[in-house]
């Protein structure tokens, strides 16, 4: 295997199937069952493929603390009703958030194959990770996708410097006749992950991303995570992530605001809610439009150093699952110790 | 009635009903039907109550042409087709954009009475006009709504020159137990709407909003309408709204990026689409949460200077219900003279 080049001291570069078979074996460890541990190590190990570290490993400790703090139920199974024949309402039962999310999108993607929309509101899921993966995988079997999640409210208003906002993602897919276009964004100018990664580090973040608890702008990472990140292109990022807390929580009947809880800490159980809307393409008879989007898409692509949504991840994904994923050697050590006391499934 | 302070030659102050009278007319006498002329007044002067001038009468001079040339066919009868029980497929068959977009709205809301959730998916509807008075209706009756639709290529890619996006906006209303909240925002650091304005009034734009014809940043409205308008809040702006774009486009089976006509040249007809999603918060069991949504919404406006989506267009509206509506003497002149010949209804 060749390895990227890499200055030894500073990372270590493991493989997506042995980083994968660490994660489970962990989550193993603490608890969880074994469909969980797969589904939520590989969700985990998706985000570091795609270049999202943020969402990736980085995460685990407090996912083992939430198990171990039973916040966090193993094994349990989610449930689902139908509130209409388009719309499934989702109590997670405190389970593993890719677990439910992923059960999720197979229920609300066979539905829309008759429906040609559903609409699927999920509550008491714990963190579902990235949202690209479940999107991807719907556009990629012929459904447009939305998700959509709250988190803790870490973002200041537009006009305020106090965090009552989620960093409040949205993801949306649409296929085309070769590559879907994947969307993946929070409404906040970065995530609170990237912000504790670059604390983490110890390395600074750009100036605009936060302020700190004094609502002053900031580049101190560690100041960052106790005052309040900014929201993305002004005024409009902060309306449309206020606008998409408000439709999610509404929907899920969930938290608000400050009082979502349970996505980065151990103390409380989650109170955030995600929202899935699946349209089956076929089914409404737009699938000649696919090869129309593929040319446009192109011509987009080739008008300059243009890159479509989605693009970049398929290229950091390939690089990683042939060279290895790159880790933070504390991290690595952090992770391994977390398989003390392991027991092999 | 007290008229705000106003250098006289400068503005000219019409009160609504007189600018819808006087819009009506216009229709009217250049062949409209009664009850299409009246939908699209109504709905230009609810641009202009507002305050978004660039949706508003400054638009009727393309409109009349377009009814000239045949682009806009007056007393049309939209065809409205149940793909599903949950998805409507509607042919404008180049009706007025507003009298397709409100027959549409009302027809998702009552459907989504029993299915919780409908899509509707438009084409060869001519422009539809602001949004929010869509979706904010919805949401004052109980639904959560989407409206998105496509319009000509005016945005350039993010790490391009070249104009091939649209200014796609989205909007979004969520009902509470008080005001709902309106999101409405093109995707686009500024509507080509206020970019024309701004030409129209011959005052300089901002920098960051547009490009010039060779790709160059410029204050010049005027070389900015031949060149690229930029979109908002970067990276993330453009993917946001290419994946609109996407969205709509395929959804509706309309054109994408340079083949968008018709909402503002006289010259095609219209290509571009429309898309709503509604749902019935009610249907859907989360009544209980609008009061929460509403004490949320109220600790953000208390936050600092902040504004919630759709503040300041009820603001404004009110304001000008009652101290009537600024045009530009020019505007105004040009608008009146589009009356010789009326047939007064």
């Amino acid at each position: 295997m060749s390895l990227p080049s890499l200055i030894e001291d500073e990372f270590v570069t493991v493989d997506a199937h042995t980083l994968t078979d660490t994660v489970r074996a962990v989550l193993r460890a603490n608890g969880a069952d074994a469909a969980g541990a797969q589904t939520q190590a590989t969700h985990l190990i998706e985000a570091e493929l795609r270049g999202h570290p943020s969402h990736g490993v980085r995460r685990l400790p407090i996912i083992v603390e939430r198990l171990r703090a039973g916040f966090i139920v193993p094994g349990v199974e989610p449930e689902f009703s139908w509130v209409t024949d388009s719309v499934l309402r989702v109590d997670g039962r405190n389970g593993f958030g890719p677990a439910v999310a992923w059960r999720t999108v197979e229920l609300v993607a066979a539905r829309a194959a008759s429906t040609g929309i559903t609409l699927a509101t999920v509550s008491a899921a714990n963190h579902i990770g990235m949202l690209s993966p479940y999107v991807e995988e719907l556009a990629l079997g012929g459904w447009i996708a939305i998700a959509l999640t709250t988190s803790e409210a870490l973002v200041h208003p537009w006009g305020g410097s106090r965090a009552l906002v989620g960093t409040n993602p949205i993801a949306i897919a649409v296929p085309s006749a070769t590559d879907p276009i994947v969307l993946d964004m929070s409404t906040s100018a970065v995530s609170m992950g990237k912000v504790i990664e670059h604390s983490a580090r110890g390395i600074p973040i750009p100036a605009g991303w936060a302020v700190d608890e004094h609502g002053e702008s900031t580049t101190d990472a560690t100041a960052a995570t106790s005052g309040a990140i900014s929201p993305f292109g002004g005024a409009k990022g902060f309306a449309l992530g206020l606008t998409l807390e408000a439709m999610v929580g509404v929907l899920s009947a969930t938290a608000l605001g400050r009082d979502v809880h349970g996505t980065l800490d151990a103390e409380r159980a989650v109170t955030k809610g995600d929202v899935f809307i699946c349209i089956d393409v076929e089914r409404i008879g737009v699938s000649a439009m696919l090869p129309v989007l593929s040319r446009y898409l192109e011509e987009v692509r080739d008008s300059g150093d243009v890159r479509v949504p989605g693009d970049r991840s398929r290229v950091e994904r390939a690089h990683r699952l042939t060279h290895g994923i790159t880790l933070d050697p504390a991290l690595w050590d952090q992770l391994t110790s977390l398989t003390e006391g392991v027991h092999h499934d």
